[in-house]
């Protein structure tokens, strides 16, 4: 027969058993943290049609986009997770309740130039609150509690969420003259971190017109040690601003209470995220120890989710996070908790008996008890048996030969520790259960490099 | 502006909220089953080179496949999980441990003509346990046990597994000189339910030159009322029916060490499940008060999983359902169980003061304690607040006036019986959480016709 040397796409993550197990535990986390705050799970279609899909792209994601026919229609595969929320919400408008809040962790697609850490097809982790008209100010307070929430849960402690209002910088442009150059200024302060406030202050003042003294005053304002202190002075002059002031203070003011620590968040000017979509709060996420990585979760308040399919007013808050880039970065990292079960089952039982009914009644209690276990039957030497438990990293082996089978016992070991013992064959799926809840206890991640 | 008109392609399901979390429930079910029996998790790419995926292919599947080029690429959808499987194992065949037990939930797609309750994007959810060069017959007496857990865990009880083993049916062909014709005499006779047995003998005599006192006696032993038994006469005269009655005989004798019930599962003679494919024990579950629907669980053992890209000899056994069309089913019969909660939260926090803390720190509070909690503050009256937890049918409301902030307590009302009572601030979450149990306790199913 001729064969097809089997791959998989580059820029397609395809994991092993082990770390789709972590991987899986990440994604637990992610559902679970957004199922507390009365996030609802969708699961829109991978294809859309073209016409729906491109409402609104346009330039580089256009490019990148999977577009296809088959038969008449032409199709493409959905590249984020936002644009098919808006179909959905202009779609069923009618159906939902707003505000309408629903989180979903789904694969997206882009054809981007293949690099390593860098892929094509992955999964995005997104929550959403739309409202219909309009949406209280206390939904972006909450959204850094829920950011807070999820990467405690996962394990992280050494990160940061940093807060800006797109109504502040539009109105700071606003009140120092540079509303025409808005859109270059942003672009060149997004860089601040990168190339530094010099360079930062060189290009505004010679490629974009802006003052000298102007330059300064605005880079002295967005790097102030205490922002919403140093924004006052600019205080009743641009009536949007006043507001982003206000919303700004209002969402640091509740984060206490919705039990974000103090230093787990910081507002900085600085941030814009993207020049169009945005028009309130806006939030990224930073691991302390791998800023190299940029923000792991961001999103901000915008006034108009679905204007490309409804004349409804469908203003929201959301965020993002790139769920196979962080679980990449994070296993790079070594960051993964190592002392995590990763197999398959919880106990791999071993007959030792010609008739197998005894361990597969032993099996099947263990089942019933909650406890994974898996029937190991292949006619192999017991050194096979035991290096293939090894191999699957099974916590704890059950042995059943004739004398636990006459006693009425399994023979349970420990592969961690070596230790075993006869434990009674009604108390042992208990006695895996709680060992199992036990080891399983840590958090996905594990922070090596604390400083 | 001009906007695009939103829709869903058709042939793609896309449910609301309450739908969707009732499809969750089943997924769980599935998913949570398969773990109890040891199999891990796995999640391929949606997209994969088309060389690779249509290496086996051919007819009707491959002119339903979404394929397109992006780049220099030819790339292709995943038509079914079964064929990633194969490249998974044959590329990753030194990384894994075998017997390799995995399942995946997953998008698969084909471009059917589009038709009510065929879908063009559809979950499987597959089992498979895969040998390295051999694999021991109790892995297929074991799946019927998984099955069985995994249609009872969903609530169903009227159901059925037909076993039989394609080793049979080709040496019974072989025994009666039909094993030239044997791929017509097969196809014929899977039209037994469907047009019975006169118009089967009619096609086997005049079609196929089968000769009437051998047709009529291949019938008489297919439908025999106690199968095992009917095969006895035929045995010592072909190798490979001796081993299939063997095999067939061992998987029943273990269907009761491994819980399932005699009523709920029966030799059938007459499956084959098609042609190529299998060569061991074969499956389906029919639902016995729905027969229309057709075989919601099938599958069987197979000698070669990934013979299109290595000589390794992979034998394995596997059942798939067909997730998204069973769903369709249920839900179209009225079988999805509408006393399960369907809200995205547990309860809905509505502050009554201005200060929005106490409400903030009470819904804190709630997620700490695992109880979905979601805070209502737009500006609205108290009518559309009720009415808003009424269209998302939250099962309890938190109200938290200025009398229930003073003296510590939240008024928490039970929105099915419309009891409302007060409860101490730090007991409510495990209050909440009890009453949250006991609403979710059912089955995601409930039969409503049973006989």
């Amino acid at each position: 027969m001729e064969r097809v040397k089997a791959r998989t796409l580059s820029g397609f993550m395809e994991l092993l058993p082990a770390q789709q197990n972590q991987f899986e535990r990440v994604r637990e986390v992610l559902a679970g943290t957004y199922e507390l705050y009365g996030f609802t799970p969708l699961d829109t279609p991978v294809i859309e049609a073209s016409e729906v899909l491109l409402a609104k792209a346009g330039g580089e994601t256009e490019k990148q986009i999977y577009r296809f026919t088959k038969g008449d229609s032409d199709l493409a595969l959905r590249f984020d997770l936002t644009v098919p929320l808006a179909k959905y919400v202009a779609l069923h408008h009618n159906e939902l309740s707003f505000p309408f809040r629903r989180y979903q962790i789904g694969k997206v697609y882009r054809g981007e130039r293949a690099q390593r850490g860098r892929f094509r097809e992955f999964y995005q982790a997104d929550i959403d609150v739309i409202g219909d008209g309009s949406l209280d100010i206390i939904n972006e307070a909450e959204i850094p509690a829920i950011i807070y929430k999820t990467f405690t849960g996962l394990g992280l402690e050494r990160f940061r969420i940093r807060i800006n209002n797109r109504k502040i910088l539009n109105g700071l442009f606003a009140i120092l003259g540079l509303t025409q150059q808005a859109g270059d200024v942003m672009r060149t302060i997004d860089k601040l971190e990168k190339i530094g406030e010099e360079k930062v202050k060189a290009i505004l003042v010679e490629d974009f017109a802006v003052p000298g003294e102007v330059a300064d005053k605005l880079l002295a304002v967005l790097q102030a040690g205490d922002p919403l202190g140093a924004l006052e002075e600019f205080r009743g002059r641009d009536e949007g601003f006043d507001r982003g002031v206000e919303e700004l203070t209002t969402v640091v003011r509740y984060l206490g209470a919705f039990g974000v620590p103090g230093d787990h968040f910081a507002v900085d000017l600085t941030i814009a995220r993207g020049l169009d979509y945005y028009t309130g709060t806006v939030y990224e996420t930073v691991l302390l120890d791998h800023p190299e990585v940029g923000s792991v979760c961001s999103g901000g308040r915008y006034d108009n989710l679905a204007e490309y399919y409804t004349d409804k007013q469908l203003p929201g808050v959301g965020i993002s996070i790139g769920l196979t880039r962080l679980f990449y970065v994070l296993q790079e990292q070594g960051m993964l908790n190592p002392d995590l079960p990763t197999a398959p089952a919880d106990v791999l039982v071993l007959p030792m008996t010609e008739d197998l009914s005894p361990a597969i009644a032993f099996a099947t209690a263990c089942r019933a008890g909650g406890v994974r276990a898996q029937l190991y039957t292949e006619p192999k030497k017991f050194k096979a048996k035991m290096n293939y438990a090894d191999k699957i990293a099974v916590p704890f082996v059950a042995f059943l030969g004739e004398d636990e089978v006459a006693n009425g016992v399994a023979s349970l070991k420990d592969m961690r520790s070596g230790a075993q013992e006869k434990v009674a064959l009604d108390q042992a799926p208990g006695w895996l259960k709680e060992k199992i809840a036990a080891l399983g206890a840590g958090t996905p991640i594990r922070e090596t490099d604390r400083e």
